[in-house]
């Protein structure tokens, strides 16, 4: 049973907890319009299921309320962001902005963030690039997921927003086979002793998820490295923790010793469309490459071909006018927040 | 039965061949190089292997010989280059050179070619931003397996060089099953209904290779959207060819009708390390990531963990050292094109 939010009670809830425990006015908006992201597009694992995680990493002084976040090194298509132990939803905006300024001058931009939080959803930050007529890219070092975003702008067609984990299967899709106990399919985790396993709860004994490919046959070697690439551009590039050093996300969950970096890092970029080709001839050609394959003809003829984005895309349309879905246990989870912080969570 | 040949004795045949056909000796000195490359790393169908093609291409008048390359939109950070229908394995090294120089300045450059002809091995272009200290990216819209290449540097570790197709297995694996009469482990190819089939040779019948993800259930949906990344910068980016407009490599395969841009596109990207931070910082910790990963603990003991580009430079060493081996039917080819050319084909 789930019950139906509005996106308006959602987010005037998330402010009011971001402001509570010490966001500026703000940062707080910053904060709640890129978690409240994923839920409008449909990754429920990212949204405000993980509000009361962020809460608890503040309680546990992980996370700096207050931030002073700026630029520590530059160039001119390049800067990296010390994000002060703030939240990775306040950290990757300002970032990510960064990069667009940047692009505005020298054709691209590329920002690499160290000492910054979890920031959402990839694609939120990374289609802010949209609107500039600017491909945008956005990585993160995430819980061993290390999920990849590029959005790339077009003319009259819906964009294409690539949004992946580059395992097998993310996160989320593991935790609705756990909710409804059901197995996991042959390829998506390990074992600790590293064999394929087919139990969803894998992960909490020492298990994890397969990079894309599943197997060695199947091309997981190209899985693995895509993740390593991702963990170098937003960990080693930036100066933040990397490979086994990355800071947990539960907040229970103790730091790894002899840290070589300084908390979670990010990676963003932004390149001009008409730095390369005059902006309109882009975007009519990609409008050609996206009708093409949107028009392709599909193995089974009741389903479409889907570009990128799409799934997302109608998700959220329907969202915004009947509301978001929440399951009973995130609910009571919000409204157990509430009741601590003294604010009120609104019913379904 | 495969005979061994000295990288000397080959790249003095394959200059020859290029000089023949009108190269400049420089420019002959460059496509060797860049075409040598892949035998030398063991991609055996991307090496000398295809010089028989190259020649038909420029005898079918698809490939200038004397081409005018040239820059024809710039900003700080980024240029787009004509390669005015010349060989790929000579663009490409001007382009590549273009990115590092844009990088010198501006912290990163960026290079997106139209009017170009296939260029070997991703990786040997990407490398060549290793030497300079920076990151070097290079992708092709190819034959529908796109590759990606991404080179980053070290210290004394040997660099990680992630070399790919976004397909699940790429043409040279398809082309040593069909040697050998084998057939193709499922989810590596569909046939031309669109379903998976073990038919090694399904691909001369209007099958494709699969997406890396090989199905749905297992992330063929992100292999998908890599290949369509790579298509998009190479080619929409660039003003190439894209989708099923890319122009075929056999030379008797005919040009697709209302092509939208010009020739095969590509994209080279070099990122300068210490645009970020210091270099020195920057290769300390990758060399503890390097070892991080290569001490990691394998699955079977007697195997050791790899991290991208060892298998390639071990072969590397072992054929500089040992010499080349070619198979039969690529030794009868060279021979006949050297008869044809007038030009002296080595005994192994």
């Amino acid at each position: 049973m789930e019950k139906l939010y509005s996106y308006a009670s959602l987010s005037a809830f998330t402010r009011a907890v971001f402001e509570k425990i010490g966001c500026t006015a703000e940062h707080a908006e910053t904060a709640t319009n890129a978690l409240l992201s994923a839920d409008l597009r449909g990754i429920d694992s990212h949204g405000i299921a993980r509000l009361v995680g962020y809460v608890r990493l503040w309680e546990a002084k992980r996370v700096n309320a207050t931030p002073d976040i700026r630029i520590i090194h530059e160039s001119p298509s390049t800067a990296t962001v010390d994000g002060d132990s703030g939240l990775g939803l306040v950290v990757a905006p300002f970032a990510m902005q960064v990069a667009i300024n940047k692009a505005r001058v020298a054709g691209t931009g590329w920002v690499a963030v160290q000492n910054s939080n979890h920031f959402g959803i990839a694609a939120y930050h990374a289609m802010k690039a949209l609107d500039e007529d600017m491909i945008g890219i956005a990585n993160e070092r995430l819980l061993g997921t290390n999920p990849i975003c590029v959005a790339i702008p077009s003319g009259t067609e819906p964009p294409f927003v690539a949004d992946m984990a580059t395992t097998t299967a993310a996160n989320g899709k593991l935790e609705i086979l756990q909710r409804k106990n059901l197995e996991a399919p042959s390829g998506w985790i390990q074992d600790k002793e590293g064999q394929t396993t087919h139990d969803a709860h894998a992960l909490k004994t020492g298990g994890a998820l397969l990079p894309l490919g599943s197997d060695r046959d199947h091309g997981s070697h190209k899985g693995y490295a895509l993740g390593s690439i991702v963990d170098i551009f937003s960990a080693v590039l930036s100066g933040a923790n990397y490979g086994p050093w990355v800071p947990p996300f539960p907040a229970y969950v103790p730091m790894p010793d002899n840290q070589p970096g300084k908390g979670i890092g990010h990676f963003f970029g932004a390149m001009r469309i008409d730095a390369f080709r005059p902006a309109d001839d882009f975007k009519q050609n990609m409008d050609q490459w996206l009708r093409r394959f949107r028009e392709a003809k599909p193995i089974d003829p009741h389903e479409k071909v889907l570009v990128p984005g799409d799934p997302e895309r109608s998700v959220e349309g329907e969202r915004l006018g009947r509301g978001i879905p929440l399951l009973q246990p995130v609910v009571d989870d919000l409204t157990t927040l509430g009741h601590k912080l003294d604010i009120f969570f609104p019913k379904g």
